[in-house]
């Protein structure tokens, strides 16, 4: 296995790097090489047995992702993204990094012996139908916003590409996810995260939205999980439709306070007050709160999401103390 | 009305300027300029009575398609595309033109001091669904072939524009058109065309799928009519949706040749021979034989497609004298 994980020091690139140098193998066969690959160079994965490269550079350089994906690459985790909020300020900026980038991956596995895996992170984002919709695995992406339309359209890029023989894509519709370590950034799913993570570091926070606002989550855990069972089940069930509505958890931001205050205590919950922001509101409101993900479950044998409560004690036994120490806390 | 045609050259482009001449005005508003570009100069378009600008170049080079979309501009009919066998046969060309083709459009629309109207011609190739299917509006778009799959991206890019306030598309995803004029080209549908035009020019022709072999069609008098309704609706009522699967008519072969039969006899007809191709029928096997289109229909006033003999007797009345001429017969 030699795999290249392109967003490599991004939060779930840096989760994913963890992983692979703990197990030391993918799918049962050992991981002989590792590529991580970001605008700024990826941090070496404490305790890997193999040999890690670090790159930096630009995903949408055809030369610098060559470097990334080198002859012998096996599996290819493409997380490199501007994100929601960003790429609806920027929309040059979105095109590059998730079009233009996508493109250079695709680009990239040309010039491979063999058609590696590649798993893509797609987005709730790309779906329209807002609180009330419950979505079925054959819905169709109406994207509300630029992120959401970019991710679509590498869907549809690497899926051709899949079809073609150049590669072999599986594309995970992520849920928004929660708890991101580290800072609020610039994804209007940002709160999301901040409702938990900021109580837990004993710091107020703003809800932009009410409390009985759903969002369709999953947890980093769960994210790193489902990327391990797509780089290596069997693709074949999956025919020419590459794009994978995983099994999240649809919850409203009041159940996930009630799981906090269960896990922290009324003092955290205490921490978050209510500030209606039109401006995120807009862009959240439009993604579904639910999918059936039912193909995910039943036939492709994607793990189901833990509870809110397990959740939150995950990022308390694995991120918390990081999060402090990187804000100073 | 300051109209620019990319792929003004090419066979429905050349009677939309022909329309656009003859009727000296769109929606009602004459027209005060006419672009028309492609990869060679088009021809001006006789009896205009406004001034035409015949321009060539390649529709992904930005300096190029800013000189085709000058400021002014209010419409911009997007038809500049690889063709299916071609965008199959060579990947690099088809995203050049088809999507970095696209992506060119747009980035000139931003340009503007107002959001042109861009009509966009998607196809039936960027969905699914094989002889069986009878897609409903809101089927998603899973191409088989990669001219699909490219189309289906040009649609999610100039949608988010169009929600951005960049332009205002309305993309047809037109039906195979039939019969075109002029020679066998590189689509994969070609036959669906040669089976009428051949035997009207006295020639014989080639059969690559069975007579129970279904098709969803389109005459070329029917598509330029629906791209004038897409130049001049009212867009509000599309809200985010900017995909339109317009009413043609789902025929087998076996009909279509009927009409040849009745239109031009018998011995028209016998100029068909059987003879299958497996290649052909691969690709066009995929695309859905029938759409619902009750969206286009019912709610958004486009206009249903003629009868097949009345299709047969609109090419014989328009294009077989040019096409003899054209082919030296």
């Amino acid at each position: 296995m030699r795999i290249t994980i392109l967003g490599g020091g991004g939060f779930l690139g840096r989760k994913l790097a963890q992983r692979l140098a703990r197990d030391g193998a993918l799918g049962g066969d050992p991981v002989e090489a590792l590529t991580l690959f970001d605008l700024a160079p990826p941090a070496t994965p404490e305790g890997a047995a193999f040999p890690v490269r670090c790159l930096s550079g630009d995903v949408a350089d055809p030369a610098a992702l060559a470097a990334a994906i080198p002859v012998g690459t096996t599996h290819v985790f493409h997380l490199a993204a501007v994100v929601s909020a960003q790429a609806e300020a920027d929309l040059d900026l979105g095109l590059r990094v998730n079009l233009h980038g996508t493109l250079a991956v695709m680009q990239a596995c040309r010039a491979l012996e063999r058609p590696p895996r590649v798993v893509f992170t797609s987005s709730v984002a790309s779906f329209s139908g807002g609180q009330e919709a419950v979505l079925p695995d054959d819905a169709r992406q109406l994207p509300a916003n630029s992120y959401g339309a970019q991710k679509a359209m590498g869907e549809l890029l690497l899926q051709d590409a899949s079809r073609r023989g150049i590669l072999d894509v599986v594309s995970i519709r992520l849920p928004t996810v929660v708890i991101r370590p580290g800072r609020p950034n610039r994804a209007a799913s940002s709160f999301v995260s901040a409702i938990l993570r900021e109580p837990l570091l004993g710091l107020p926070t703003e809800l932009p939205v009410g409390e009985d606002f759903a969002l369709w989550i999953c947890s980093p855990r769960r994210a790193v999980e489902w990327f391990l069972h797509a780089a290596t089940m069997d693709t074949a069930a999956l025919g020419l439709d590459r794009g994978i509505n995983p099994p999240g958890r649809s919850a409203t931001v009041a159940l996930m306070l009630n799981a906090l205050e269960a896990v922290a205590g009324p003092a955290a919950r205490a921490l978050v007050r209510p500030a209606p922001d039109p401006a995120v509101a807009a862009i959240v409101s439009g993604w579904p709160a639910a999918f059936t993900a039912e193909r995910a479950r039943r036939l492709l044998g994607f793990s189901e999401q833990e509870s809110l409560e397990e959740l939150i004690e995950a990022f308390i036994a694995e991120d918390l103390e990081e999060t402090r120490r990187e804000r100073g806390l």
